[in-house]
């Protein structure tokens, strides 16, 4: 049976990322050696480290004031290098859920933080109407949150630079980074196997602060040393450019916008027509195009763990809904096929028709 | 031809690791589905990480005093991880090459940083004497210096808590824990790919300082989570996994010492016999069982091109000295066969035979 993966993160890869990187891991580029056993200075990973920053370039369409590195870990530790690097003592907030709420909690030890707006009263269900003041330093917000499925789905209109983790949502929209002075994400939603965060930064704002920053945490390091400066983590980067790969070949960002925007619509309009279900984000412009939730409706309550049961019999598997809101979350992230989508709302009418 | 990995790091892993590794890359514990793609909460990766931390603890006969986490990034991380945990005021290093530098450049950040001795003056080609103050919090060492061949096989005798980066030397000797605040290692020498540092700490040792540590540096956040606070890097914990697994089979850590001595007598005794090398350490008590460096004698310093293409004719890979000391250098860490080592050494009595 053909298993169809939803699951919010590590989630699921391209079919060609996968086999690309397995193949690897038994010969990598002809050297007869894996992939996991190869010096990170050899000139055939040299090869792909420079790729795969290009690519990121050219998809994204970043521009020469902006550079791409690539850094070991997630990006729960950008929730700390962030304000490290970019906050000298007033950095602005919104708060759309729990990553939003780590990524506030590690910008308190540079000074101050105003949280602009929050919708933690509402069980995060929406973006919060929101002010930023003109005398902090950055705005920071998630564009994407996962266990609520809302997102910011345009670049905010503010008057400070703007600092975004779009873990689970990038190259999912093309990104006007003259509005950014940075943009990070973890890889692990859609690009490559968890242990690598992407930063896009602008040089220019580097280096302003008053404080000591450490050689690990200074972004600059990681730029001159071209995101060499310590052994990167091979497997995760050389996964991470088969996908900017595969990204290119499914016509780049505008491609892959035009077929999450036909998998969501798919998804909401089936959620939406099915009276045994509901989605918990009432506004359709908050609704997330990469993590979908679900919840059976009031007269349906009671079938939750048989709809449960049914889809995961026909092969649907990582869609439960975060034990903080409960219920169903698909999460269709880039590579996730239509075929999977439609596969599950199948399963939703087939459902409907039997109950 | 078989090609012989000699590369200093990321280094040779064992046949079974590559195997295991590349096999669940397709299929993961029958889940039908990759290893990078799978929820690290699910029950399946929940099961790896928990053989990985309890093979760690039977196989380095960790106390109950210590406790082992997986962090993703590696061990240049935890150069400044470990004094922003430990470090009160005063701390002494031991200075044996580049990576101690880069460990006792990071401590400066937080207070007085004592190097209680330095073989810079010679290249790093000894062990230099030293002794301890007996006010510091911790004293820091670096077990085995890859560039320069040379280790410190036994733990130190000294007055204060120690504290070891055994990146490149971990699980070749046994560890007496008593005597260590902290012993951590990247995994990319003798665990597993890029990607993930092993910590063993003791608990009671944490929380002592006075400086506010971040959610994300704060080893105690991880200890709690069982290195999953955030999304552990599932492929190189995965391929630990194997390692260990392979290395109890070997005999656990007698095993390996055994095994690593047999083949460092091995090469070592032909450097030392062979009159067209020798080797850059005088001192065998110095000498690294892990990083072998050898040199041309000075009647042959010519032909230092001529063995670095015979050899590589012979399928030799990595052996290139690091730029700072030249020469050659093997690594034959813990997954090494012998059958390599004696194939370099066949290279160079050949070459020998035919000079």
């Amino acid at each position: 049976m053909k298993i169809h993966n939803f699951s919010a993160g590590p989630s699921i890869l391209s079919q060609y990322t996968i086999e690309e990187t397995a193949k690897a891991l038994i010969d990598f580029a002809g050297t007869g050696l894996s992939l996991m056993e190869v010096s990170h200075r050899s000139k055939e990973f040299v090869a792909v480290m420079d790729e795969a920053v290009a690519l990121v370039k050219e998809l994204l369409e970043v521009p020469e004031t902006h550079e791409v590195i690539f850094l070991g870990g997630g990006a729960s530790t950008q929730f700390l290098h962030a304000p490290y690097n970019l906050m000298k003592s007033k950095v602005a907030y919104l708060n759309t859920g729990a990553w939003a709420n780590k990524a506030m909690k590690e910008a308190h030890y540079f000074g101050e933080v105003i949280e602009v707006a929050s919708s933690k009263d509402s069980v995060y269900n929406h973006i919060p109407e929101y002010t930023v003041p003109s005398d902090v330093d950055y705005f920071h917000y998630t564009s994407n949150n996962t266990i609520y499925g809302t997102q910011i789905k345009e670049d905010p209109e503010v008057d400070v630079p703007l600092v975004c983790d779009m873990s689970s949502d990038i190259f999912s929209r093309p990104i006007d980074f003259s509005k950014y002075d940075m943009v990070y994400a973890g890889a692990q939603k859609n690009l490559a196997p968890a242990g690598v965060a992407i930063v896009i930064v602008r040089t220019e704002a580097l280096g302003k602060v008053d404080r000591e920053v450490p050689t690990m945490v200074d972004y600059r390091t990681h730029i001159k040393a071209g995101s060499m400066f310590n052994t990167p983590p091979v497997v995760p980067v050389f996964a991470a450019l088969q996908t900017l790969k595969w990204y290119k070949a499914q016509g780049g960002i505008a491609g892959l916008q035009k077929l999450n925007a036909a998998k969501a619509d798919l998804l909401y309009g089936e959620i939406d027509r099915n009276t045994m279900f509901k989605c918990p984000v009432p506004n359709p412009k908050d609704r997330s195009e990469m993590n979908v939730c679900f919840v059976m409706s009031e007269e349906h309550a009671d079938k939750e763990k048989a709809f449960f049961e049914f889809a995961s019999s026909k092969g649907m598997s990582g869609f439960k809904g975060h034990r903080s809101v409960g219920g169903f979350r698909a999460s269709i992230y880039n590579a996730m096929p239509i075929e999977s989508v439609q596969a599950l709302v199948d399963c939703m009418k087939e459902f409907e028709a039997n109950n």
